[in-house]
């Protein structure tokens, strides 16, 4: 049986997202921009996906922007508005623990002559929402903060941050990487102040290659792809019909089950959490402040390359960190504060729908027996 | 039954790209920058397409990035291409009847500083390739100019082009928009001696939402969408692997019938042309200049929206002019020196392997009926 635990990594699409897509490729698949009823019908199929994914953010059909995925979505909010801005100021502000399609198109922006200042955790590894406006000073057009981080499950107070921002400066635009959220908490978009929010299709049971860019009413960018002037000329290209509509369908099979799906997750995540409470060599990074879908824990003196390999093996499929960083060093826990062994001894557990209480048992077993065929010595520090 | 005449706007996906793309979200849905099996198979699945498009083209796999579609293809080319080579100059050259995708991206570089100069048809309707070497000096870095027309299938002599180009400036890179000769006419890609070629997968019967840029070994772009540095950091962002591996299934599926197609659509052009050849309302925009697939034709006196619509109705979906342009004037028509009026009403007949003589001939009484019902009175210019 395969046990797949690496749902902020990537999705399975469900049964309604492959259906859509499809049904889009073999019926709907003329040109949106065409003028017959070829091309009407692939429109149409458009307008029903944003009505789908309007619904489940409460935002306007009018404001939803589809990207490739939300490495674009990111990109464009943040460039984008950037150069929109770019007479009233060239100060971006971020959190430390964003993904890195935000952190590397900030520094792509500082090259070209912005400033970035990064607004580091407390102590305690949460967020203040009155550390983003002392940030904002006369030069800010921009703030971005991720809604929930990926590596750790940690929730960031949004609503808050946006609203003490706009208090310190309300012509500050608050751009908000909300993938690790959208479906999985409630969110409503117009309650955010928030300026722009990027959603990804397949975190939520959407085939990969698809994405939007939730652009609030009245906010304009500068569009980053350019060309025949579709979606209003912010995101040039030929809509990608059968993506589209695969998006819409899963969002609209999913969004009336979130109270019992987060339930589902937080009995999950106790459980997970339970089985280790006496076992001192395992450590969780997820806490109260976490979302109860993504636990990130770390098993003294086993490399989490290693130990994923070894559940592999099993059956089970996890996280070493984000998949987004093959390799490569964390900033996240770097900016968490936790020392860089830890960090490398470091899972990212993140469940689905699916995910069962049996499968986290044989989880915990598969843990504890790698621990004790792997774990290396090492001095506690 | 439907008789569907506008391949050149999109393409039906063709069986293969929709099994694969199935595949792809029910089986191979890893991400592919996971370290796990789950993560290793949808890699698989990504080199084995870009096996498949290399093998089309004769280009290596590693010179193969994957993008949203050809737009995005364009726009990383052109930005990419400038950007990484402003320390040398900031002249780009394009032809007169560049896709908007082109257009749009220059007149964007323009607005950063960049110079464009625009290479006119000669009075024939067709480009020399000494132009385009005339045109480059010594601040230009970069030749754009497509390999067949969206509007009226003009084949512009790409090779040729490239050839003078290099020969005067060596050091200039050359970018093909080859969408509408992708699978259509032989293309070896390191036979052109152009730098970069973008081609789409929903012109050659893989879904909306995916295409490529071909980056010839050695040449720099500066990434225009940065994030988790997937694909050698040219173009961040989880790769769409249904998607691709739908473009590689098509590809595959067609590559070796090339020949055949040829001769059908040189078949089915001419049977449309034979069949108005003593009718001089009727006037085709394409010539031997052309390829066969492609047919632009003008029925003087019914504007072209008209006549699509009256042609809808029959179940005939053509297009007036490309509908990447929806309703604009066309920039084509105006350098080829075509006047407005019969601009306006001219249409764009485009094949697939699917089309037959019978449908030649349906859509032929269609537009005399058309012509005979719709025809408004006008003085011959």
């Amino acid at each position: 049986m395969e046990i797949y635990l690496d749902n902020s990594a990537t999705t399975k699409p469900c049964a309604e997202a492959v259906e859509a897509c499809v049904n889009a490729m073999t019926k709907t698949y003329g040109n949106p921009s065409s003028l017959h009823d070829v091309g009407f019908a692939a429109e149409k199929c458009i307008k029903e996906a944003k009505k789908q994914i309007a619904a489940a953010l409460k935002c306007d059909v009018s404001e939803i922007v589809f990207t490739s995925g939300a490495t674009e979505s990111n990109n464009l909010a943040l460039v984008g508005a950037a150069q929109a801005k770019i007479r009233r100021g060239k100060t971006i502000v971020i959190s430390a623990v964003e993904h890195p399609s935000v952190l590397e198109t900030v520094h792509a922006l500082a090259q070209q002559g912005f400033t970035v200042k990064t607004v580091q955790p407390q102590s305690d590894g949460t967020f203040s929402a009155q550390s983003f406006a002392d940030a904002v000073d006369s030069d800010t057009t921009l703030v971005s903060c991720m809604m929930v981080n990926n590596e750790t499950g940690l929730l960031l107070p949004i609503a808050e941050i946006a609203a003490a921002v706009k208090a310190k400066k309300p012509d500050v635009l608050v751009h908000t990487d909300a993938v690790q959220a959208f479906l999985k908490l409630p969110i409503r978009f117009p309650a955010l102040s928030v300026d722009l929010m990027s959603i990804s299709g397949h975190k939520v049971y959407a085939p990969k290659g698809i994405g939007a860019l939730i652009v609030k009413k009245g906010v304009r960018l500068i569009p980053q792809i350019t060309g025949g002037g579709q979606q209003n000329g912010v995101r040039s290209g030929t809509e990608p019909v059968p993506m589209i509509a695969a998006f819409g369908a899963a969002v609209a099979a999913q969004r009336t089950k979130l109270s019992a799906r987060i339930a589902h997750y937080e009995a999950l995540s106790k459980r997970l959490r339970d089985a280790f409470s006496q076992n001192e060599d395992v450590s969780f990074r997820s806490g109260d402040a976490c979302v109860p879908y993504i636990v990130s824990l770390s098993v003294f003196g086993v490399r989490s390359e290693t130990m994923l390999h070894f559940l592999e093996q099993k059956g089970i499929y996890v996280s070493s960190g984000s998949a987004c960083a093959k390799g490569a060093h964390s900033h996240v826990m770097d900016a968490l504060g936790v020392d860089r062994m830890t960090a490398d001894e470091t899972l990212r557990i993140s469940f689905s729908p699916e995910t069962t209480e049996e499968m986290i048992d044989t989880l915990v077993s598969a843990i504890l027996e790698g621990e004790q065929t792997l774990a290396k010595q090492r001095v506690r520090g």
